[in-house]
């Protein structure tokens, strides 16, 4: 087989043999599966019953940051949209923009450590798609991670939370946003701040396996823990209040924020979920969660109530409060 | 609700108001069903057996071109993906990535068109993701579109191709590649030609539905013509042999391509697909594919052999007859 070049070219995403030998050398080599090796139009898959089905684009600037890349952050965002769902990640599809000129072996290390997030839940890559447009057109490298598996516990929805909920946070929020902030601005705190990038099924899992009942669940991305909590007080017309002391923000995070005047809830996180179960078994989910590395000071932070219906409530430390509200504008663009 | 500004701003991909406001009043609005207005991680699905999942990202530039643009495209793309597969097309997922000061009516044009395109399969968008990067770090937009659907006939595949099996090219071929070149090079050929850009769902299910034993079915999208003979002489291990005066190029392709020093079997078709029936059923196949205006002149081009396995035999008008490789380097970037 002919050798690939170092960097990627026009030729690679034309269709013929270059792009053949591109998919090949790197993409069936990490992703190895006999689906994917059939090489039909679309993967054939077999479902009985409910199943989830999910999209992202990751467009996230520096492609490499503490803690992960954007191979990881592309696997583990579409597992965490389907687990929080309650469903068992199975098959991905994984599609490339690529622009001319990227560097090969790059795009080998970031196909790798897509394999190996993998792992983490067992799902598979099953088709994929790979575009290459020239210099300029696009910054590096986006990829476009879809997702389907089978809903193991249903109703597990937006719509869920109940008036006496536990609302837990499964580690110290923020940590995403602030290890991209660092990665860009070229800053050295001399910290050990990383990204909480992570698959969260097997938490999920463990939780459903325990027969926890859960309500609503989300990774709190984009937007943050703020984002999460007002859009669950929306769609289930409840209220939500939340105490500032247990929720958990790591001291490198609260410095960025005081540096930069942001807030560690709106910060997006990427391996960081929010749950929401009735108060009587929300003990035993958080003894379930903290089990795992990602989620060992997982804390409960609040609770569902029926007075301010569509508010959520932050009291602060010294028993004032006010409102969280959803972010506005733009903290950082390409966050994911 | 608020207004949407006249450009895309890169608030619109935080996560927070700007983003849930052009999410509801563009994407809501055009895609309107009860899964896609869920808001969950994940749409939550129905399958009873074989299940197709693909997945394509969109680049094309021009956006809009003679016979259709991106949004029009992506949806039928990954349609036909499907529906080469014999699966019906169900659900799409839709995921943009947005350069910032992209003009938002551009934007509600594009979406509207894959609204309406998605009326010819009856699919729906049920999912998708939104992100903005800033100014110079996409040209303009791109889109994946990933889908599911029920299998409705299984063993449809590049590796089925049997000895005597009659080729069928369900139009002239190099149209999408040709409306393009024109498109980006300005050429004003006085012409009316237009990309073949068609959801091809129909004629797949009207042949399915007439119990035509389908062997293999594939669009004819990068690389053209050639690619898709060329892998499935590879998959099936069968020799194919297509008869140039049969395979229908109109004169604008042909002029085209006489000016450019381009093969039309090379270029790419996003409406067009190839078919191996048994030789039996050709003319019955045929006459159901030419029931519709997008394969009106479908022709009978050529046969499966396994004489020269793993080649293409192109045989010329005068009686000659030369391999039709698969196609080199890059002929035309962001065509789809």
């Amino acid at each position: 087989m002919a050798k690939l070049s170092k960097t990627v070219q026009l030729s690679h995403g034309g269709g013929g043999k270059e792009m053949n030998l591109l998919i090949k050398k790197i993409f069936f080599k990490a992703f190895d599966n006999p689906i994917l090796q059939s090489e039909e139009d679309a993967a054939a898959l077999h479902f009985n019953g409910p199943t989830a089905f999910t999209t992202d684009s990751f467009t996230v600037a520096p492609l490499f940051f503490a803690g992960g890349d954007i191979g990881k952050l592309a696997v583990a965002g579409t597992v965490n949209d389907l687990a929080m769902m309650g469903a068992q990640p199975e098959y991905l599809s994984c599609s490339f923009i690529i622009e001319e000129g990227f560097p090969v072996d790059d795009l080998t290390t970031i196909v790798n450590s897509m394999a190996s997030e993998l792992e983490k839940s067992g799902a598979k890559v099953v088709c994929g798609d790979t575009k290459v447009v020239p210099k300029g057109c696009a910054d590096g490298l986006f990829i476009n991670t879809s997702g389907v598996g089978h809903i193991k516990t249903q109703g597990i929805s937006v719509k869920s939370l109940a008036k006496d909920d536990a609302i837990i946070v499964s580690r110290d929020v923020g940590r995403h946003g602030a290890a991209i902030l660092m990665a860009r601005e070229g800053l050295t705190l001399e910290s050990d701040l990383t990204s909480d990038c992570a698959t969260l099924w097997p938490a999920m899992d463990a939780l459903m396996q325990a027969g926890i009942p859960i309500h609503a669940a989300r990774d709190a991305t984009r937007g943050g823990l703020s984002a999460v909590l007002n859009e669950w007080v929306q769609a289930s017309n409840v209220g939500i209040s939340v105490h500032e002391k247990h929720i958990p923000v790591c001291d490198e995070v609260k410095g960025l924020c005081e540096l930069y005047g942001f807030e560690p809830y709106d910060l997006a996180n990427e391996g960081t979920f929010i749950l929401a179960v009735p108060k009587d078994v929300a003990e035993k989910a958080l003894e379930i969660i903290q089990q795992f590395d990602f989620s060992a000071n997982a804390a409960i932070v609040g609770d569902v109530d029926e007075e301010r219906r569509g508010k959520v409530v932050l009291v602060t430390p010294w028993g004032s409060s006010r409102y969280l509200d959803v972010p506005q504008g733009e903290l950082l663009p390409r966050i994911c």
